[in-house]
C-alpha cells in the first residue's frame, strides 16, 4: 500500500489565474443563460452543477428547417413534463421558453438549426449534497442543424451493428424524462465502430431491440410498421411517423421487436430530431432485403420533409 | 396541432453579450483545466461537451484529511481503469495527475478537502456526433471536505428510506467505471425525503439492496459483515472496510443483501469518501436493533480515522 509521492522536489506552486483562457473552438451559434444571450464559447455549466456531476438534468431538442420550427409544441410538452417529474422549476412558462428559443435562432441567423432547451439541478453555493437546496438552471442554445446520417448515408442507407449493451431500463430511469444518461449508448457505438458499422442499436432488458444513440428504430414487414414499445425514448420523430402513417393509411404499432425480426424486415429506418427519418440498409454486415432504401421508407421521408412547410406542423422564426 | 406563436409583437431582438456574467457564487477551492489553475467560479464545462450532453465522462474523488491524501493510489487505479474502458486518453500519467491534485489542494489551502479528478469525452469544434472525433478533457478540483452525514447524524445515526428505484444495472453501465449516471439515485433521494428520511437506498435488479447516492451499505449480523455484491460501485471506502476487518479478524463478505436482512440486522452503516463510515440507525421509520450506533460500527469508524495518519494509507500534501 505504498502511496505515490508527489512534488518530492518541492517545486514552487503554480500561479492561480483569475480567468480561464479557453483554447477550444466552438460551433457558430447563440446560447441563453442567466438572462444573457451569448456566443457558444460562453455557454458553460459549472463543474459543480449537479446537472454535470449527477447528470441531474432534463432537456429537449427541436429543429428549425428552412427558417421554421418543427412541432415545437410537442417538444415543449415533453420538456415541461420532464421538469415536473424531476421537481425542477424554471422562471419561464411555455411562452417564455418559446420566446428564448426564437431569439437564439434569430440571433444565430441559422435557417437550419439544432435547438436545445435544458434545465440542470444547479448547485448551492455551499456545495450541499441536498438537491432541494440547489437553484435549478435553465439554458438554451441554437447551433447548425446536424444529422445522425450524412448525405451519402441518407442515399444508400446506414450500416448498423447491434451491440449487446442493454439500454438503461425504465425501472432505473423513466425514458419519458429526456435525459443525458448515454454511456450505454456510447459504449454501444464503440462496439459498432469495432465491427465496421456506422452506428449502433442496443437491446432492452428482455433482449429485444431498444434504440440507438439519439434515435428510435422502425421496421417494415409485409407493409406494416413496428417500433420497440418499451424502454425507449418516446421520440417526437417516432410519434411523427405514427401520425404520417395514420394520414397515409399505413399500419404502424409499438411492439416487441426481436433482433431476428429486425434482420428479416423488408425495410428498416431510424428516427431522430437530428436527421428525421433515415434509412438503414445493413445490420451486422448483412443487407436488409435487397440492400436498397425501401419504398415505405422513401415515401415517409418525403412526407416528413414536406410537413416542414405546413403551418399545422411548423412555425416561422422571426429573423431580423 | 396549433403551434405556439412567439414574438407576435415583433419585439426587437435582444443584444448578444461577448462574455457571460456569472451571478452565482461558488465554494472556495481551486480547479485545474486546460493547463491553468483557477478559482472554482472559473471551473466550467462547455454545454456542448459530451461529458455533459451524454454524461460521457469518468471521475474519481479522493479526500484530504488533516493535510493528507487518503489512499490516493487506489483512487488513481480506478480513475485510469475507467479512462481505459471508455477509451479516453489524457496527457498526464499517474505522476502528472498526482502532481495536479497536490497543487489544487495546496493552492486551496484546505486541510480537509474533497478532491476530484475527471475526464470528459470533450467535443469537436464541428459538434460532430462521433465520439472518436472529440478531444478528451481532463479537469481536477479541490473544495472543502463534505460528508453525506453531518455531525449530529454521525452521532445518532442516519435515517434512511429504501426506494423502489432500481440502480442502473451493470448490463447497461459497468459500475467499475465511476460515472455520473445518478438520476435513479436522485429520484430515490426524493422518495426518501417524501417519507421523512435523510437519505436513500435503492434496489438492484433482483430486488435486493444495492447502494445509495454516493455510498455503499454494510450490515452486521451476529458479528459478521456483509455488503451488496453486484451492481454497485466498488467503493474505496467499501474496500477499506474489508481491509480493516481483515486486520481486526472480523468476517466480512460481499453477498446478496435482502431488504428484510437489512431491516433485521444488528447494525447498519454506509461508506463513502464523502464521510467515511457512517452509522444508520433507522430504516423506513423503524429502528435498527435498539436504535443506537452499534459497537462494530463504532470500532470501524475509529479505526478508519486512525488510519488517516498512517503513512501506509496516506500521503502528505506539500502546502506552501
Amino acid at each position: 500500500m505504498s502511496q505515490t509521492m508527489a512534488r518530492q522536489d518541492a517545486k514552487p506552486l503554480p500561479t492561480v489565474s483569475d480567468r480561464h483562457i479557453d483554447p477550444h473552438s466552438y460551433p457558430d451559434g447563440i446560447a441563453f443563460l442567466d438572462g444573457q444571450y451569448l456566443p457558444m464559447s460562453q455557454a458553460k455549466v459549472s463543474v459543480l452543477d449537479w446537472g454535470f456531476l449527477h447528470s441531474d438534468a432534463t432537456y429537449d431538442t427541436v429543429h428549425v428547417w428552412n427558417g421554421r420550427f418543427f412541432r415545437l409544441d410537442l417538444h415543449l410538452d415533453r420538456f415541461f413534463g420532464g421538469l415536473e417529474k424531476l421537481r425542477m422549476t424554471i422562471p419561464f412558462d411555455r411562452q417564455g421558453v418559446t420566446e428564448i428559443l426564437h431569439n437564439c435562432v434569430a440571433l444565430s441567423g441559422h435557417r437550419a438549426a439544432y435547438v436545445e432547451m435544458l434545465c440542470t439541478r444547479g448547485a448551492s453555493p455551499t456545495f450541499s449534497r441536498d438537491p432541494r437546496q440547489a437553484v435549478n438552471r435553465f439554458m438554451a442554445f441554437a447551433v447548425p442543424f446536424g444529422s445522425v446520417a450524412n448525405a451519402e448515408q441518407l442515399q444508400r442507407g446506414l450500416r448498423v451493428a447491434i451491440s449487446d449493451k442493454v439500454r438503461i431500463p425504465p425501472a432505473s430511469i423513466d425514458p419519458a424524462i429526456k435525459n443525458y444518461h448515454w454511456l450505454d449508448l456510447v459504449r454501444g457505438l464503440y462496439d459498432a465502430y469495432d465491427r465496421g458499422a456506422e452506428t449502433a442499436l442496443v437491446l432492452d432488458f428482455n433482449g429485444n431491440v431498444a434504440e440507438g444513440p439519439g434515435f428510435n428504430v422502425f421496421c417494415v414487414k409485409d407493409g406494416e410498421l413496428s417500433t420497440p414499445a418499451i424502454g425507449v425514448l418516446p421520440g417526437i420523430t417516432r410519434r411523427t411517423v405514427f401520425d404520417l402513417c395514420a394520414e397515409e393509411g399505413l399500419a404502424a404499432a409499438p411492439a416487441d421487436v426481436s433482433v431476428a425480426a429486425l434482420r428479416e424486415a423488408d425495410e428498416v429506418f431510424i428516427t431522430s430530431t437530428a436527421g428525421g427519418i433515415m434509412p438503414v440498409t445493413e445490420i451486422d454486415g448483412a443487407r436488409i432485403a435487397n440492400g436498397e432504401v425501401g419504398p415505405v421508407t422513401s415515401r415517409l421521408m418525403a412526407l416528413y420533409w414536406r410537413k416542414h412547410d405546413d403551418p399545422a406542423w411548423s412555425s416561422p422564426v422571426q429573423y431580423p
